[in-house]
């Protein structure tokens, strides 16, 4: 039996590896302005001022770049276990973990590309006390009036080297569509925007254009609440050193509004704005894009920067 | 057995009722910038750039302002069925209709509130040719740069005598969600927000404050990309004297960021944009507004005007 | 002789009285955003992030609030000396000073309204040093990135028992030009928008509704870069406790974007932004507004609030 | 007697050259929102809807792209016959007009670079009647609700083979000041930036890269009223097949946020915002940029693509 497009609720966490937990870490909470909401010997785990549960990203010390794991919150603890039953039966499985800070059991497994998965359905809602409540009950936390002021975690970006059997396995044991896809002229699919709610999409899975890399993160992204807020965003990474790779700009693939900066430990992050797009519709038709509409450039006309596609944590040099 | 949070996909398309066809379907094309899917005898269908079905306003002209139906459509033709063989057993029963201009087959009913409802699945989504067509794939067609530039349908809001049946009805057999409401001391519910998807809320209901009033319409609600371009909304109400009954401003529940017009045939109708804010927990807690918390004002401290507990469409002197 | 439109250069300083100098230092430094030049026993001075002198802002600690001073930059010293002398000749003259921190020798006067004014031109030019400095050259100092971020100094509106005579003084011995007015039916002058540059105004002169006040201030104003920056503003306001008087809203006179909050020692301050409207016709002519004009609210239809009209600093209660 | 600073009130308005009079006339009036005042055999005459003056752009039919003449408004008529008499002493001097449709008499003269330029205090103020009429009185004429809705013309961009000789004739002659210069290592001014009020700039002179070009165009810029509104001319642009050659991106010098587009006579056009920015010291101290951090890109990192430093009109092709 297949998963169905509305098994999963949402992405939960991401973990990031940084070899210089403390900077990243004052990039997170300074420049992004998000919140610590607990510290353990090797992690620092934040959220932003809307992220409903306990963490949204979680930062761990490593001696290099990339990405520990990440998560989707599933609609309902009978999912949960359909679905771990579902992924047992395959050998990517690798089984049940007690949770971590913030959320309950989760079961993992390693994507075809290697990536370390997670579903979970219990959590720990955030429960703002004293200054850190916001005037309206309906925001998880005050508005940071500090840095990106961003609001909540938005997607993941992920580097396979076959973006084909990610995108079955994506499709048949854990959920979601596609809404955009990028194909070869020979049919090949070199990138995929899965989208598991009415957000047009929560993980896009891209082609590792260095050869044999497993396991390697493009970006993560997290949203402000306008275009202007991504301006500003550009504003604030200039004026305090942060690298910016490219953007602000828009999409031609699902028109986001994109900001793309690299964290002190070297990832690439996203502030991005997606202006009240949503994909409402049950039955979407996936869009395919060719290379060569590819070519064009963002929506704008912008050229992709090179780095856009090699750049990827870990680095090839950072695993010698 | 109860509907399910996700049977509905989304708020579909509404009927509004006005005595003044032609000025009113100016409204929403030159100043709102919607366009016109087709035109009957009686009935003007309109959709926003980016709606992706057919239409998602029916403007009929009729002798007095209101609202005629509205839709939900469900995500798959076999909810349909079941859906409609539930509400088939209640006494709100309507039944099959074959369907309109631009959507399939329907089962329709009347919420407790006397409100005509429908719901359907097959739908003609829009293709957009020639000079119609947007430049990026992703979007239903060209975005107009004419008037307000609304984007899409976001949602209704009805008024009802007694907003406890409405509630029981609408997640008992119809679906969604309640996200937000608003209860007075003795426990009665005098509004609720019903979402159906990942948008905070799809339909209202709030309590009518003229007694004896069936099936009213309080307004219905298009958004925009940006809080700016609400704004600009309300500098184009303004140049084009149309009445701008309050707004711009960000309502605390739900915070939107609001602006109400009166469209010449007498209907509210509000310009929106939410921002970045989307509900992604599957189990999202209601939350509870008490009316001494309503009477603190909009979230920034606006007053709420007069007009807007006790104007909705039909108003009494029309139905003499 | 009359000074000429062009002999002020632009608004160069406000002298804020305060009550409570650690709360309101707090106010401007935390949640506008601004930075400390300096503070001696009983100041603290202060600068946006743009303003290009020592200061714009002196805080200074009283028994209640108000305003002490504000100050004009002439455009030259030959200036200063004309207009001093030409001033001198008045009963309003008080005479030269030494100068401030941050500026050198002023001359002094009170204007008919009482209120304690000085023009100067030897000014200290903010050099910002280390961290302070911004990334791009034709900046003063670094994007704050903290709460409003207020960009500049914009404007001061004094309160007057005569705007007549205080206008007259204006026009003829201390400069600029008028750009908007109220009149009433019978010719008084209640309201008076001066420019003295390229901005649609730099002081506004409206009529105290409190009997024998003298010397009174409405309110401050900061600019920030943009209209979504000023809806920043009040979503910062509400989660810190800040009191909004009203806004934000778009003002019929002048067209500012507002936001009128009180900072805590009582003193009105608002957090503008113009848009890209400016005033560069040589020879423009004055608007006048009606009180009947007034009546109808502000720009998009909000009623102007009752405090808005009595509400100054200080207040009679404060003079007991 | 050098001209003083303050003796232009602004850029008045610019002729530009059209092979394709029709479609630039629809490009201004369809895609920027502008309107048109009058139209005689040859000429087209338009103006932005807050443009207070008969018209700031006149589209001329001609054999190639590029700019017939270019006007100051100077503060007064005493201004006017100075300036003029000063000129006429120079090799530059071309002699008084009797005016144009919208202005009294001019005084042209041409610049070293030999760009046509004229001088000009009486002018015909545009009076909006009828539904041109914005419901603001501040306002020239309705908002158009039309396009990119350009509020005002904003600055000019010419190309000179030699910028130092451009510079000291604007400086000693016509008047302003330089706010911000690019200089080669050996001094060498490339370009300069001059202002003329309290705008950061009004015209914008910067080296030709094509040999032997004289009298060339780069672009001309009309301002809107936020960056928001530039990133939804970027959106129109790209609906309407219209050429974007950079941006929405952000200037280091001058911190202008533009989109520059061709519009069809091939001439450069563009949009921008300045949000809070002005320039308010008399006595401002010049920025240098050196060509060294001119090659840093744009302030956010674009690079700057290869046409905007060979692109003007007339092309040399045109010329042959």
């Amino acid at each position: 039996m297949s998963s169905t497009i509305w098994d999963i609720a949402h992405l939960g966490h991401v973990e990031m590896f940084t070899p210089k937990l403390e900077e990243s870490t004052r990039f997170f909470t300074e420049i992004l302005g998000m919140y610590i909401s607990a510290e353990t010997a090797n992690s620092v785990y934040l959220r932003a001022y809307d992220d409903y549960e306990h963490h949204t990203l979680k930062l761990t010390a490593h001696v290099h770049a990339g990405i520990g794991h990440y998560a989707w919150r599933v609609r309902s603890d009978e999912i949960l276990q359909e679905k771990a039953g579902q992924i047992a039966a395959t050998p990517n499985a690798i089984g049940w973990t007690e949770g971590d800070l913030g959320h309950g059991k989760s079961y993992q497994f390693r994507m075809p590309s290697g990536h370390l998965t997670e579903i979970y359905f219990d959590t720990e809602k955030y429960q703002a006390e004293g200054d850190a409540r916001s005037a309206l009950k309906n925001t998880a936390s005050k508005f940071p009036a500090r840095g990106m002021n961003v609001r909540r975690l938005d997607h993941i970006n992920l580097l396979a080297q076959d973006v084909g059997t990610f995108q079955e396995f994506q499709l048949y044991h854990v959920g979601g569509r596609i809404t955009e896809t990028i194909r070869k002229d020979d049919g090949e699919v070199v990138g995929a925007w899965f989208s598991v709610n009415s957000k047009s999409y929560d993980l896009a899975i891209t082609q590792d254009h260095v050869p044999d890399m497993q396991n390697r993160l493009h970006h993560v992204t997290y949203a402000v609440n306008s275009r202007e807020e991504v301006l500003l965003a550009a504003d604030i990474a200039l004026e305090n050193g942060i690298h910016i790779e490219t953007g602000p700009h828009k999409h031609a693939i699902q028109q986001t509004f994109f900001l793309y900066l690299y964290e002190p430990g070297g990832n690439r992050v996203e502030i991005a704005n997606s202006t009240a797009r949503l994909v409402l519709d049950p039955d979407y038709k996936t869009i395919f894009w060719s290379l060569k509409e590819r070519k064009k450039g963002q929506a704008w006309g912008l050229q992709t920067v090179p780095s856009f596609h090699t750049h990827g944590t870990p680095r090839p040099e950072d695993l010698i």
